[in-house]
């Protein structure tokens, strides 16, 4: 199982047959054997940074508006959602895509449904200067920045140097995100021995989710997140969203409607699920997923029993103390919210 | 000075004249004699309220389009509000006034710029429902919250009963606002003994700030708050915001654009200034309100130093523990953002 760890996440994918076989053979035995891992507590290396990362992160002076903020649509009170179907951007623009959860998403193989970003860092660049989401630019938002004093400072306390770039930005942001994750959820309890932190109907839509396929996208650690797939592999998924997943960033129309496998952590709290958030609840969620993925049709008390152990994996949740942002100076540009 | 105190509120307006004239005999003693006092940290009474008051307060399911909560305008990173001119309601729709702080707005004779919520609870209901706001109903409201195993659990818990009206709601948010108080800023300090705790600029500046008739209407612990008074009482204020004030309220066209005087707790961190919004800075505010109010023309460094002393008022921030929504059920109606 070595193979999703962190470290050696690009390799993640093309071990991933192997990988599924290995975990359909390991059912029924908890701990090392199994498909699916404990999520470790995060080490914090660099609390400045991620003191840093987490004002920036819930600054809206970080969009044009000045009213939209990273935790906007990734909300730390919601399971780092914003549980709507697409986001609202600038302006109430209905966004392109459900967003996902940053919770855990250090441990994803990329960044966004088709990965077009390789890490967090490249990730939380995009939003502030789409013009859909916080229509902001990154020379604006380091403008802004470097208007006010107690940013100036601590930037360069953190990055021991002048240069307030984007770069800072969005590593600091990334520093703060990495420290989002989800441990101890009743079923990484049961992983690491302790039988009764999950019940029998619990315990029973576990093996369920092994022995029906769901595992071979869903596993390690994140229970997803290791690899692209293609959605609708054994019926085509129909949706109204445009989106084409992989296929528009490597160009290879082989990996058309290919994304990301989300990671089913906290997936109570994630609602509502797929790329286009078209599906409302758990229940319904596994119904298709087993329809177009697996070409099954669970039963009533099957789909029942794979959501109860599917809300075994909310873990403990991120402790934030809201942060007191720096307040902008005389020379800080306004927002322009309805300009 | 006992006539600003919250017990005595309604009375305060009326003994205003009489207050400001003492106020100006009592310059240049700190302490009791000051008709500035210090802020009070707040006693909770009732912490299970309060939590449940927090949830409501950043839950943005109280809103139609599941984006908005109470936090969004008055956003405690920020000194409790959203640094807009005007906010963003529904659909990006552009409010009509700017938000107040509600830092310490439980020490305020009433709530709104108008008055027109004699209190927090009062004042609670009013943006939920309001469709330039969150576009949502009570009815809507207490719905959603229903829908939620475990906010019917706690609010069973906090309330003792199994009735979940806009009451409890209500009621449950003007709890956790009322804990919102910023005790401790180095006026305080000052005000109670510390005569290093503020600069001879800073000193300077309330001298001036209380010799030119500032304090007349910004004076008690909340320096504002307890008054209703008139927007361009020497000079007329020249403003594209259509908002009539205290008129609209009281249909008495002499309380025409009379508005409750602000607050200047935490002023650094509430920007922009007025009803309107209209000034950005500290300096252009206390700029105009000399003109408009006084009829006095600061000098450069008279301004300078009232701005000196207005940043004397930042207090401690409400430390603020983020907290963990419960999440929807699927019986839970989803929000309509697009719709």
């Amino acid at each position: 199982m070595q193979s999703q760890s962190p470290s050696s996440r690009p390799a993640a994918r093309f071990f991933l047959g192997i990988v599924s076989a290995a975990a359909l053979l390991s059912m029924g035995s908890a701990g090392a054997q199994e498909p699916v891992q404990p999520i470790a507590p995060h080490k914090v290396t660099n609390p400045a940074q991620v003191t840093l990362g987490k004002k920036l992160w819930f600054d809206p002076r970080l969009s044009r508006s000045g009213f939209i903020s990273c935790n906007s649509c990734h909300n730390l009170s919601m399971g780092g959602s914003d549980n709507l179907k697409t986001s609202i951007g600038d302006k109430w623009q209905k966004g392109p895509i459900n967003s996902p959860t940053v919770l855990n998403s250090s441990l994803n193989l990329a960044q966004f449904w088709d990965g077009r970003a390789k890490d967090l860092k490249e990730q939380a660049g995009g939003p502030i200067a789409n013009p859909g989401e916080m229509a902001f630019s990154h020379d604006l938002a380091v403008d802004m920045l470097r208007s006010i004093p107690q940013y100036v400072a601590e930037f360069k306390r953190v990055f021991g140097h002048d240069k307030l770039t984007i770069d800072e930005v969005t590593a600091a942001i990334a520093a703060f995100e990495e420290t989002l994750v989800t441990p101890n959820a009743r079923f990484d309890q049961w992983l690491k021995g302790d039988k009764k932190a999950i019940t029998a109907q619990e315990l029973r839509g576990y093996q369920i989710f092994k022995t029906s396929g769901c595992v071979a996208c869903h596993n390690g650690p994140n229970l997803g997140g290791n690899s692209f797939q293609k959605m609708g592999l054994v019926e085509a998924y129909k949706t109204d969203n445009p989106a084409e997943g992989r296929s528009a960033v490597t160009g290879n129309d082989a990996e058309r409607f290919n994304f990301k496998v989300p990671t089913l952590r906290n997936v109570e709290l994630t609602y509502p699920y797929f790329h286009d958030g078209a599906a409302d609840t758990l229940a319904e969620a596994v119904d298709t997923m087993g329809r177009i993925q697996l070409g099954k049709k669970f039963t009533a008390q099957e789909n029942a029993d794979i959501v109860a152990f599917l809300k075994t994996l909310t873990g403990d949740q991120p402790q934030i103390a809201l942060p007191i942002l720096p307040p902008s100076s005389d020379a800080t540009k306004r927002p322009q919210p309805f300009d």
